[in-house]
């Protein structure tokens, strides 16, 4: 099993583009990417892009070669392959990405993430979500995202004594992270108070509460860790990985406050890289509802089960706090192009630990952990990343 | 770089079932693939999912753990990847599930197809077919995947005076060894007249020269070499892989009449197999429609550029003549439900090669070649395949 290094990094701004067609941003993220490692269009072996849900979003399935050709590897034919599980997508592309590396297959693979969410109305887009989750058994039956999210929340607060003060403590402190972030959809802070008087989306929450539509795109250059010193002086190994799943509907799961797949997911990542969950630096966490993020840091093992609220409100996931979380603004406030968000994440973990996060770094961060979910939690991908 | 085989084969039947639901169809083969290969559900290190459209078919994405699930498999909160890449989404699948064992990740791996395509109504199973095809450029405008097919068969006829009779071979050939497999969908002889009299699906292509709407499901178990022999005394092993793309959209193309994704992959799963073409004993390739059995053949090396029409009108690729091509009916007439059809094939090659065919077995058959073909050939993989 060889190793194996990230050598560039490319995003998009994320926001609601009219301007800028799925394609269009493919391209931006990719060629970004591309020359931020130095590689030229002819170094690279494959293509990996994540992508939740294309065929409602824009009618178009079969989205490798449409990427490979826009960013103009069509001439190599070389292999494009899509992955898919709802907002873990990106993650599992990365995943699958490196496994190519290393197994010895590829030396050079770029992955990419993108959705163009905004093409539809919002009852379609809240359908296209939805289907995320299990269709015979929630979905068809009229829940959406954020109505089973709500449950889970809802029961978060009985077990736990979870509050809305607390909840409403996690877009507020991703919004301030997120004003330091040029590429971020809402670069401006909001408080406690506007977020539980924000219109309830389904109760207890609010609409500040849940990540926004958007549109977006982000790739990394991979590279096996003997190749990679040829084009960086400052690769970024990826020294776990670790993947789990759940029952698609909630009620098959032994509980609505714990995320199993999280934690398979995150367990198989330490172990794969050799380290403890006290030794990780900063985070990127799944906030798509400011429950998920309580949730997320809970199972991932950064708090006791229950004590995440008070964790977010006491600051401790603050920047230059115990572990700075979701530096980048999170699904929340950067944007959650659904497809793209996997990959986003570990952009931000890169430019932390390559010490490039400008106004919003954290001093001295040389291990980061990202966590990617798909739906209600039916998937979970935890990505380990170390520099040296 | 350590090799992989295949120790289990699970396959439904294929036809459109008004009873069975896509989760059903997914248990089948998934449980069946299990038995065959003598390993139990704790064995399973993770799932790998081949999937073209579940969201326009089903209003489902998010298959993974929806599939882990149903096949008893969420206990063990296992990985569980959607691939999806038109319909050569299982051909996909295969690959990464390959990779992910080839890397030392995982030991032991499930990879199924699946896809329930009948639920929707004509007109929107062809909406869904098309947009993998190129949207903006292509099925926006109203091309379906049988005019672009048709558009590519024309050229075929001009450039090297393939005939209408020889089209129609591939179709009869398919129905006659579909006869003899209990899983196909469609098992009666047809004759050349019949499929050039019967009604035009898009001139020149008639309804008996393209693959029909399907439901179905298959499934594969996956081992390292090393633990193969812990189960089975007839592994099939995985010799070569190679996958290639062409741009989505005709237009780009630098020919109509041969796909570059096709040569690019069966170049690359030859060279890592160390055979030539002339090793291969059998074939299974994309014909869904008479005309990608043409090209087929001939992008693959198989016969020369031009001579496919012939090649099948002279029998050269019936069972017991130079090398039997969709022993098992091919997508024509043992059915294509798409994301599954890549499986499927994989499935027929094994039982072949372990000489469980029965009476459409090909005598001697040692090394067999997959090829799956996503669209109008924007995705090719290729697979071969060896029994010591």
């Amino acid at each position: 099993m060889r190793e194996v290094a990230i050598i560039g990094t490319g995003i998009t701004k994320f926001q609601e583009f009219w301007d800028k067609s799925f394609r269009r941003l493919g391209i931006e993220a990719g060629l970004s990417a591309i020359k931020d490692s130095n590689i030229t269009g002819s170094d690279i072996d494959a293509l990996y892009i994540g992508n939740t849900s294309a065929g409602q979003f824009i009618n178009q399935e079969h989205i490798g070669p449409l990427v490979a050709e826009e960013v103009g590897l069509s001439s190599g034919h070389i292999p494009a392959t899509r992955v898919e599980g709802g907002s873990a997508a990106g993650g599992l592309a990365l995943a699958q990405a490196w496994s190519s590396i290393a197994s010895g297959m590829h030396d050079i693979v770029v992955v990419g993430g993108a959705e163009k969410m905004s093409d539809l109305s919002q009852p379609e887009i809240i359908k296209a979500e939805a289907s995320g989750a299990d269709q015979e058994w929630e979905s068809f039956f009229g829940a959406t995202m954020s109505s089973l999210w709500a449950l889970m929340a809802r029961r978060h607060m009985y077990e736990y004594g979870t509050t809305r003060e607390q909840m409403a403590s996690v877009p507020v402190k991703n919004h301030s992270n997120a004003v330091n972030n040029p590429n971020a959809q809402f670069r401006f802070p909001i408080k406690i108070e506007s977020v539980l008087n924000s219109p309830i989306e389904s109760d207890p929450l609010t609409v500040l509460e849940a990540s926004p539509v958007s549109d977006g795109a982000a790739a990394l250059v991979l590279a096996s860790v003997d190749k990679a010193s040829e084009y960086t002086s400052d690769p970024v190994i990826i020294k776990g990985i670790g993947q789990g799943t759940d029952s698609l509907a909630l009620h098959d799961r032994l509980s609505y406050t714990t995320c199993r797949a999280t934690s398979k997911a995150v367990d198989g990542a330490l172990k794969m890289s050799g380290y403890s969950i006290e030794n990780i630096d900063i985070a990127e966490v799944h906030d798509a509802y400011s429950i998920s993020e309580i949730m997320a840091i809970e199972d991932l093992g950064f708090v006791e089960k229950g004590e995440g609220g008070k964790a977010v409100e006491e600051g401790w996931t603050d920047i230059g706090d115990r572990i700075p979380v979701n530096t980048s603004g999170g699904l929340k406030a950067r944007g959650n192009p659904l497809g793209a968000t996997g990959i986003a994440q570990i952009v931000e973990i890169c430019h932390q630990l390559q010490s490039k996060a400008d106004k919003r770094q954290v001093e001295g961060a040389r291990i980061g952990l990202a966590h990617n979910m798909g739906g209600t939690g039916g998937t979970a991908v935890v990505h380990v990343l170390e520099v040296k």
